[in-house]
């Protein structure tokens, strides 16, 4: 495009690049001679997976910089959600495509797949760095034939993959802005003080309750109370800093205890009215890992489909491999498994006054006023 | 359910009484001695609607009580966005469950369709009670067969009717909360003069760059002027409040002046903290409407699909009926129309730094506070 | 790629030619030094539906191919239904990624909304080629400024759009297709004269049991003799030829009135084995119909809610336009109202058995015989 | 309902039972004096699913039935089909309605939840049924606190489910009608054996291929040899019905021999006109399956987002149980782990003409016929 500036002829033509993007379906088994009708629509599913992956790289890396900034600009937090939430649509547009990909069989797949050899779907690096600005540790990470996942990628592409990681993916930034919550602990709160104390009157109400009960049969009973203690261990960790931080070191929590109370904090206080958008957020998160594991399991079932147990073009059992990434390529469980550390709000406590003022903010005026 | 308390032993089939709601499946085919396999599928098909309306009224008549209250209480903002976007996915559920109505075919249909004479979908009392709630002004109904809407429903439901228009529908709540915005006239900012001024300055502005261009051709600039004059008589309407109150008058708005300022305003600075929320709840009133269209849409082209152009069982033509109410029973029209009167960012007029701090909150500190 | 052969080294990357395809988003607003994030969704979005559209021809010119042979061989008509499906999955993926565009807002379009005028989506030549594949009539397209729709394009594409034409488009081989079916008369079996038959000895019952009735209300006789009355219209033009053929030339009915027949007979007796899959076709090419529709409404709202009322890069004022084209563009009306015609089963003239034996095949054995 | 005859006034409201319908939503914490909310959509939200439920117990029902007789009427398969595809678009519906249900926060589940205890999803018996249906054995069900899965119900819904088990699920019935299929051992032409040489023929040829490659690395070689390799034991089985039938006894397969070649035969040679609804019925099999496994994956992380990692009200880990019910619990792996036998059609042995014959159908005539 020349310099002509904004009012130059733009034709929808030019602007998409259509000539080189409709150029780019070469189908292998033409240029071998052997036409395959259904390999079209195997290049463009895959082409349009890669054009929205490279749209959510988009967005994730606009949000990591939104982040980064010392303070997240308080003006961002809805741009940051509002990306987000797309990133959510063009996920379940991802899942949705899969069907598209079933219509073809496997029979059809058998008339071109050997001439895909050995180009697999692991190659795809557009997809490791969603996987890594998102949060995915690299030792979390499945390795594939006994070697580093980003050995099938040429080196630029690792340096980028490993520049992401060192310039802080999106997990580790939610952890850094949840630390920064302030109302935690003012003079006269210390939340988890007071969260301590509610859950332990919770408990014993509860068990008081339970033993009191003329309905309950002595098998009801003790499945209750087994409920009350199973959920009490779970309480032990968020109420001590060091039950959190072993579970850390053995690896089974990642947030840091600071960011992990302000979640909380922030679950639990919720309607309070400038906690909706920082609720809005982690929920974000939570929806984002979900939609990212449904795809997983919808993709295994897709190559179980296409190759039975088959080893894949890439040289894995894709089906199982799928699969386990499903659970295991969880990057905010931590978000998850706040629920189990919830109360009832009959049970919060109360918020000082003064606390309460400064968590909400007036947008209308009462009818009294003039404008 | 007796009065045992919460620790009564409850069972699923009792909790949610599946007995009952099992057993209102009544196939008239078999009671007529022809039993026709589909009528399962029509009946089901509507009684989940049914259900789906039943709870969509619930979170509509939840979002006025909140709106009735003097003062929107600004925690309850976070409700109303919440239980509006249950709205939208309930809907959305509603439009695509029309695909499952499609699996019975036409020749299905009249194995029991002349059964069901003159029952119809116009005579579902929920469904009116959904328009009237968001907002349908009576006069804006298509009428049926020159009788008012209502006329088939008995006389009590035909009051609960007139009582929802009585409390106010939510349309007007809106209107009126909208109305209590403040900033809109703040000394020293007086956003609608400095609205008009900008919207003056970027159409001179344009029309001087278009004129100067060197590579537009006369015909470009004539179109492209043409554009700009086409916009202008937008703006001239809300740019004086005579000129809309006449609009108000002729039927071609509906929202109030003041209101349609505040949205315009909400619109604009919507990246300010405080205005997300407003935002957003805004776009959702777009988004619901949008979504009954496309299922008056939908629902239109089952109708033909399953009758052609015959006359439904309730006497009228279905699909013509509905394909009409689809543009006429919009609701939000004068939301949908405020993206006329954006102009760019660039252009926007900057807001005096007393109001931008009032607009904004802050969430987090900066990471050199200590907690 | 070299002729390396099918064990050359085939890798993702290249095979999809991700290096073309991922360079071809180039962003107006960064070319003109004033980024605008949401300009990538916008080129991305676009571009995506360029594949897809890409997919449908590709879908659509190999069906035709098949029709195209002297016979549809009947190896193909599972072919051509399962591509048919192809095609409405696809769809409907473009139905729903209207969602994706739509989390871009108004104001955030306006921010390089100036940098592409005047190219619009009147401009692909794709979807063109998808309405004339499909059989959308030149004279049934809506003008454009008063000029030919194919006006905005160069040569070369105005002549693959008319090679369309002249190769015929799916309408018409379709319409050949049924004018060749056999079965409607053979000794003994005149399928238009039994049918006649059996409608009018249905009008004739159903009235005397109206007039008959206890039960109905004068007026419920009334509007149900009306109901047939105006059912009677449609009957008529079947059971004529000459009709069909006034009707065909005033520009109401397209499909000849052999075809019609056909297409009538498949509706009414798709029990029979052998019509089971000309019946999932018919089905087919009213899904896609109405799939077409769905999108053009959806595409309408779209643009009401980026424009409002304002008009369109291209120079219209999109959402009208769209909204016009939605029942104006409709190509295979002929078949969704083939339902008026239906008559239920019970009232279904009997096959002969020799024709019986015709439509039938044996997939399975008896458990008697051996294998 | 009267006698009063087909000509009665129907009623809407009437006719789908909706004071019935409307009237069961009775909510536990308003009973108990502190009503909640979102309990009315914990509510409807289950009722929906048992009326669905219904529906596809009303379609496999009627399905198993057609299986029932004898000899599946060739007239029916179009039917099945049919029914096979509206269970399907229930399903999908039922995955969709997880994401409303998901609206209501874990905070607010806490309202209510310990009204409901110890109701659970575990007491839905129409679910037990549709597992039931379809084929789930009762072996391979997990079992759930030591206790036999149907222990939950009252005796005459344990006999409910004890009958479909008598009766014969879908699963046994399509046994039985694949056992039946003819073509597989004609004079001439022994699939089996034609199969057979097909396979050593292609690996050989595969093979020779690799090993010949001048562009393959040693290490391709190998990979490539080591995939012929495993594809090998898979043909094994299939070639020898005293291996399939070791593999039965190991609880490793469930198709019967013969059937598995006949559902191997049906989706190599589906081509050809008689295979194409029968290859369609094996297709939809796979797609229940592989839907209710998507079910079961979206139920299992719904149950983690309320929950976390707490007990459910019925006294399991939901999340842990409904993901390990999601592989366990498939019912058609022997459809899906087919493709794993597939051919290239390049490979495929050609039928000898009188059995393609045999295969064919004509529904149109050349263009020579005259009507």
């Amino acid at each position: 495009m020349t310099k002509k500036g904004k009012y130059s002829n733009v034709h929808y033509q030019n602007y998409l690049g259509l000539d080189a993007l409709l150029g780019t379906q070469v189908l292998r088994s033409v240029q071998l001679g052997k036409p395959a009708h259904e390999e079209m629509l195997f290049i463009i599913t895959h082409q349009v997976y890669e054009l929205w992956f490279k749209q959510i790289i988009h967005e994730l890396k606009s949000v990591i910089e939104m982040f980064a900034e010392e303070k997240l600009d308080e003006r961002n937090i809805g741009n940051v959600i509002a990306r987000l939430n797309r990133v959510e649509k063009v996920l379940q547009l991802l899942i949705d495509q899969i069907g598209v990909m079933e219509t073809m069989t496997p029979l059809d797949f058998l008339d071109f797949r050997e001439y895909l050899f050995p180009a697999s779907g692991f190659q795809s690096v557009q997809f490791r760095m969603i996987e890594s600005l998102l949060g995915l540790a690299e030792d979390q990470r499945m390795t594939y034939h006994n070697q580093k996942y980003s050995s099938v990628f040429p080196e630029d592409q690792q340096k980028e993959l490993a520049d992401i990681y060192a310039n802080g993916p999106l997990f580790e930034w939610v952890n850094k802005w949840l630390e920064r919550t302030p109302f935690l602990k003012t003079p006269g709160f210390d939340f988890i003080q007071k969260y301590k104390e509610a859950v332990q009157r919770m408990l014993e109400k509860e068990t008081l309750a339970i033993r009191a009960s003329d309905y309950l049969t002595t098998e009801d009973k003790e499945k209750r109370e087994a409920m009350l203690g199973s959920t009490d261990s779970y309480f032990k960790a968020i109420l001590s800093e060091e039950n959190h931080n072993q579970l850390i070191k053995e690896g089974k929590k990642r947030l840091s205890y600071k960011a992990t109370v302000a979640a909380l904090f922030i679950n639990l206080y919720r309607d309070e009215p400038i906690l909706h958008l920082p609720f809005q957020l982690l929920t974000n998160l939570v929806d984002i890992d979900d939609l990212m594991t449904s795809w997983r399991y919808r993709h295994a079932q897709m190559v179980m489909r296409m190759l039975g147990n088959k080893i894949g073009t890439g040289g894995s059992s894709g089906h199982q491999y799928l699969n386990k990434t499903a659970e295991r390529h969880k990057i905010f469980a931590d978000f998850h498994t706040i629920s189990t550390l919830l109360i009832p709000r009959s049970q919060l406590p109360e918020l000082p006054t003064a606390l309460k003022q400064q968590l909400s903010y007036h947008f209308t005026q009462t009818q009294h006023h003039d404008l």
